[in-house]
């Protein structure tokens, strides 16, 4: 492919997994769409010897363009703009006209918390954030701190370093005026378009798959496939460019006419299906949840305008919440204990009478790590979901950890309501 | 620092951020905790110049040992064992005995699911699994996939390369035999302890905290400090050698000098205060949750063992469920609507007793990206929580996307909490 980009994430807090880096993935899509190849996310610590060593690994590789994030805030340690102004060529100095604009959203800042700081402690960090590399383009802080699109100096050679903030909502909100800076557009001009398309199986195995692609090697030439099993889930993402669109078009074919059994979707995810599913056929949901705790309906509800048709949820960890919140019979408790295949139905049949939704979902079962029984051991989970075409249920005895879990109930739940709404498949 | 080692995470989906990595993370702060100082996690694609660019650009930064984690499944973009064994000088052939470990565990495995597959294809994706580089270690398999400890070849320098599987508890459960392996003890054998401290501060901003740090600058050598500011808490991180104990005692009695009124935590994590004092208090707690939707609940329940003091909540997202499912009342709704300072109380109040809980909190907000109103814009969140030491309320107006202010919200309630059942810094 042409365009080549490298993304560097810095932060010795994403490095060490305190935070979550949600920056590379997002940057590695957007240069995606933008036709651009991106071979690798690094991320490093924030120190200047291992963020230096990341602009030479792709400057080495020959990329075209790298992003980096992070490492501009007023810390000692925030030193992004520094060592990729050192690298590029181009020594940083202060922006006067940028200090003041950043004093001025930094002094709005404060006022609409209430926070107090020491004025000159304030302005030592105002001031660092305004050093700029000469020559570089300022990309305007969506935060508190400005981005920067730094060629390297005239004469030299090497790719076009982008420099941006950590904060995914200010990254995000750069990124435009990133793309449409000059030197961005010019390193952007050969990139091709890059197709990606998915094909998701429940209940495939990974080995039969590769099979299958084996087998049909030769008509697919041109595509770059790859597969990913994950809680049960076989997603098969493909990227290739355009001339390989009739490749495409028969792998599409040949995983319909291989798959019928566990093909469930050609592109939206479980989660889209399901929400789409409801909301096209004008149906509301509401949820009883023991052990998934609430993962369910949150899950649910984290799609914008989803109150349309997620009317709420219990979460009934303790057994008199089930028996006097969600309507479970006392007796039912007593008979087959609060993990059985009664109680996930009394929970989905409870929810739906309670919260007077068109479908109700219930879940119960041990996470874990204490709590299992030599019969009902640790992961065992039941789960009933009830509709107006009718009732599915399911008893699954799920492996892994407390969290891997509740998570694969949250999974098989969905993949319960999407068989309930749209058949195909089985859950 | 004397060992270091890097990570090499693999995987078109991690690069793509369809799976966000959680193996780079746990293996960092594992080989910390082994005394080794990891500068770089490297996210390649499945591809084998990728891959073996990331083992070039280790072994060039001089490190001693690098772990892969990914790659080593049944498909052809599984190549993780067959780069390594070329870059070490140790070509891959079959190990039959191992071959047929791995067989009867898939055989096992697909008894267990009920899955049907081709016994050609299953076989083919064995022996492919059975692959060992000439004289590597050979860790056996925790799910299908064993991983490798592969030195480089003899007369041969270069780093350790360690060979680990891509799901978190296959390569989890795989870590101590690793770690047991013969190159890799000979590799950490130079390693010295490095302790990690923590400390949290919640209103403060990390200017503020630079100031303070850039004025004990003398002091605290020998400290590797890094801070990191989100959703509100300035955390800092502090890496230091056994010797430099003095300088972090120092640090501290610094910070807790300066900021009494925001340092909240000399360790643990706010999830965690939270569920040790109620613990410790002998306290239940139930939640009525409508912008954030179970997520409360189902970060409350998180924690093994939480089911002694969490009772369950409500997700009344309807107005309908607020009323008639955690009985605010209906002329309250009507007069002050659903997002406002009364309603997270009456929700507040009625999860406490609707649960019989000792400790009830309420929740209600918009939170985007539709909904807003010039009087009530997105963002407004009301919470309350209510306890038998008496109530706390806070209004906020938070920025950011729905994901974001649904986040936000968990987080001003769990400080919510943290203020009402310890006291401390207000919430």
């Amino acid at each position: 492919m042409g365009t080549r980009a490298g993304i560097v994430v810095t932060g010795t807090e994403v490095l060490t997994g305190r935070v979550s880096d949600r920056n590379g993935p997002w940057l590695a899509e957007e240069l995606r769409q933008a036709g651009v190849d991106v071979g690798a996310v690094l991320v490093v610590g924030d120190r200047p010897d291992d963020v230096r060593g990341a602009l030479t690994y792709f400057s080495s590789a020959g990329v075209d363009l790298v992003v980096t994030t992070g490492g501009l805030g007023p810390t000692a340690d925030d030193l992004t703009a520094a060592v990729v102004g050192e690298f590029q060529g181009r020594p940083l100095a202060v922006d006067t006209e940028l200090e003041q604009r950043v004093a001025a959203i930094v002094e709005r800042l404060m006022a609409r918390r209430g926070w107090r700081a020491d004025a000159e402690a304030t302005a030592a960090g105002v001031r660092k954030q305004a050093m700029v590399p000469a020559g570089a383009a300022v990309l305007e802080p969506v935060g508190t701190a400005p981005g920067f699109v730094v060629p390297p100096a005239d004469g030299r050679g090497g790719p076009v370093v982008v420099v941006l903030p950590g904060p995914p909502s200010e990254l995000q909100g750069m990124w435009p005026a990133a793309l449409a800076a000059g030197p961005v557009r010019a390193a952007l001009a050969g990139a091709g378009e890059v197709r990606q398309e998915t094909v998701r199986l429940w209940g495939t195995l990974e080995a039969q798959l590769a099979a299958t692609l084996r087998e049909h090697e030769a008509e697919l030439a041109g595509l770059e496939i790859t597969t990913c099993l994950r809680e049960g889930e076989l997603e098969i993402v493909t990227r290739f460019a355009p001339e390989a669109q009739p490749a495409y078009d028969r792998l599409g074919a040949v995983l319909a006419e291989e798959y019928p059994a566990t093909l469930f979707s050609t592109g939206p995810t479980l989660d889209d299906l399901v929400a789409d599913a409801l909301r096209d056929q004008g149906l509301t949901i509401a949820t009883a949840e023991s052990c998934t705790g609430g993962l369910l309906v949150a899950r649910l509800i984290e799609r914008a305008g989803s109150s349309a048709w997620v009317l709420g949820g219990i979460t009934s960890y303790a057994n008199s919440a089930k028996e006097h919140l969600v309507g479970v019979p006392g007796e039912m408790l007593a008979e087959f204990g609060a993990v059985s295949p009664q109680v996930a139905q009394a929970l989905a049949e409870g929810a739906r009478a309670r919260f007077g939704a068109d479908v109700g979902v219930g879940v119960t079962g041990i996470a874990g790590p204490g709590g299992g029984t030599p019969d009902k051991p640790v992961g065992t989970v039941h789960l009933c979901v009830v509709g107006p075409s009718g009732t599915e249920a399911r008893s699954v005895r799920l492996p892994g950890s407390r969290t891997a879990v509740r998570e694969r109930s949250v999974v098989r739940a969905l993949h319960l309501l999407r068989h309930l709404l749209l058949g195909g498949p089985p859950a």
